[in-house]
């Protein structure tokens, strides 16, 4: 069995079966060189993945596909495509844990079916640091031109400042170093931390975290890590020149802070990964998008690059 | 004097006499053809004008140069300079008042220097609203590929959310859209005004600053108008798409939500206007940048940016 099974081993969710996640995966996959394909393992079901196969236009390979049927209409989730998508998402997290795959490449879910269905988590990241019993994990994003990890990630804006810890930060910006390091082979990273304020503060008239969380996060993580690091960086300077190639990672203050330039110089290459996990995780930076559900005009090239970058990071992890 | 004076007039402040000013100034206006060159007075000083020209390598053509002497020295800012750039940039609001100038483009101060000479504004922006008792002035920025205008502008972040209000933003709405009408030449303007929070607060679950403040803002705004406006939209998407054609012009709830995309796709292009004044004012994105002054290194794009906008609104309006 062992020819069957090459390592290292991925798992790919089909996500919402309402939502375009059969599409991305199908068109994703179809792009794959047989080697690669033969060491995926899909959780969702054969017809599904077909469906969205023939939407797209592409013909499939022969393929491990594992998880229960659903009857299901792209565009209108309910209850059994809810259920579904959850189902699927534990049984490649029971595979992970098992040792069974290596690294879990996510197609969007819904959270709010997922909560009917009885899974009430915020996404995807919090439910695999629970399942996994990961204390810190982080989210980062991926792409051709920025790199960045999130301090706080799902806060209304008005709350993100009392929610700032420099623990919280120190942790970010270890994850993303070592993220960094091992995963994408940057030997020595140059790592900048995000002022939280207009101006980073401007010395104190527009906002002190700079000067009583964010700078002292940066010594300790600098002192921690033997790095030399960053910032307080002010914001509006940080992203374009990051972007131009001044530092290879950032770690933002906050989700719009993080997402609105990833968006705007990145979109459809960026890719979200979860740091801190025992496995390597990435997924697509968009949503379910039902509206496009079944119309084969889904942009796939997101899913394309989380699944790219999860055999990067694998086969780097092994060459080590 | 008829022909010596032709209309309408801009009239060009120096900055800080220590900064870049004079370099990017001297850059910009030796870039002109002669009959807008005579339709321009700088207020500031000869031998500085000169002293920047030199460094850029530019010949000056004949100019109305107003203003008094000041011995400076690039890169060291002092009480001399400090005072000077007030000065100059007094008598050029003035002029304004009185009638004689139509367009004000200002090089960058330094808001520390200026308080140091009397001058306690938090920037150029309070001091002309007070200087032409402008109740309503709004920040725009305009570039290339953006135009936003700011609900909030130098506020910490934490401060935002209890900062925002509902008047605020029809009144910057407001403003946008005249401008974008009147002076960009966009007859019927497309306009989205951008959430406050991650995912424009997910129906409540992350924020209720849209539900309760920007959504009740944006319906007034379009009554009063006579326009759609789109939102609160998702601020990680809004740039993008706006970016990419989708609106005319975006309003954005804090600075940083602006300026970072601003700054990532129009850098160097991106100009700063003033919105609600009497008369015509746009300057640079950037500020006086000791480090670079007198080097001749310094990139000018953004003040001959603000000089051509300001040529073409005044000529707009003009022509209307």
């Amino acid at each position: 069995m062992i020819a069957s099974t090459p390592r290292p081993r991925l798992a790919l969710t089909l996500g919402d079966p309402a939502g375009i996640g059969p599409e991305i995966v199908a068109a994703s996959i179809a792009a794959l060189d047989s080697d690669a394909v033969r060491r995926i393992t899909i959780y969702g079901h054969a017809a599904v993945l077909d469906r969205g196969a023939r939407a797209m236009g592409v013909r499939l390979p022969d393929l491990t596909v594992r998880g229960a049927a659903v009857v299901s209409t792209p565009g209108q989730p309910d209850d059994a495509s809810g259920a579904a998508q959850v189902a699927w998402l534990e049984e490649a997290i029971a595979a992970a844990r098992r040792g069974e795959v290596d690294a879990l490449v996510t197609a969007p879910i819904s959270k709010t079916w997922a909560r009917r269905a009885g899974l009430a988590f915020p996404g995807h990241t919090e439910l695999l640091a629970e399942r996994f019993g990961a204390r810190d994990v982080a989210m980062m994003f991926a792409g051709p031109r920025l790199r960045v990890v999130l301090a706080t990630v799902h806060v209304p804006l008005a709350q993100v400042s009392a929610t700032l810890d420099a623990d919280r930060i120190v942790t970010v910006t270890r994850l993303l170093a070592r993220a960094l390091i091992r995963d994408h082979g940057i030997t020595a990273p140059r790592l900048g931390v995000v002022g939280l304020n207009p101006h980073a503060g401007e010395g104190g008239l527009l906002g002190d975290e700079e000067r009583d969380v964010i700078a002292p996060a940066i010594a300790r993580a600098s002192d921690e890590l033997g790095l030399e690091i960053d910032g307080p960086l002010v914001p509006d300077a940080a992203f374009r020149d990051a972007a131009n190639g001044r530092w290879d990672g950032l770690v933002a203050m906050y989700h719009d802070q993080a997402l609105i330039p990833v968006k705007l110089v990145d979109f459809e290459a960026a890719v979200n990964v979860t740091l801190g996990l025992p496995i390597v995780r990435t997924s697509p930076d968009h949503g379910t998008a039902y509206d496009l559900a079944g119309t084969g005009k889904a942009r796939w090239g997101s899913f394309a690059a989380a699944l790219k970058l999860a055999f990067e990071i694998l086969d780097r992890r092994k060459a080590i």
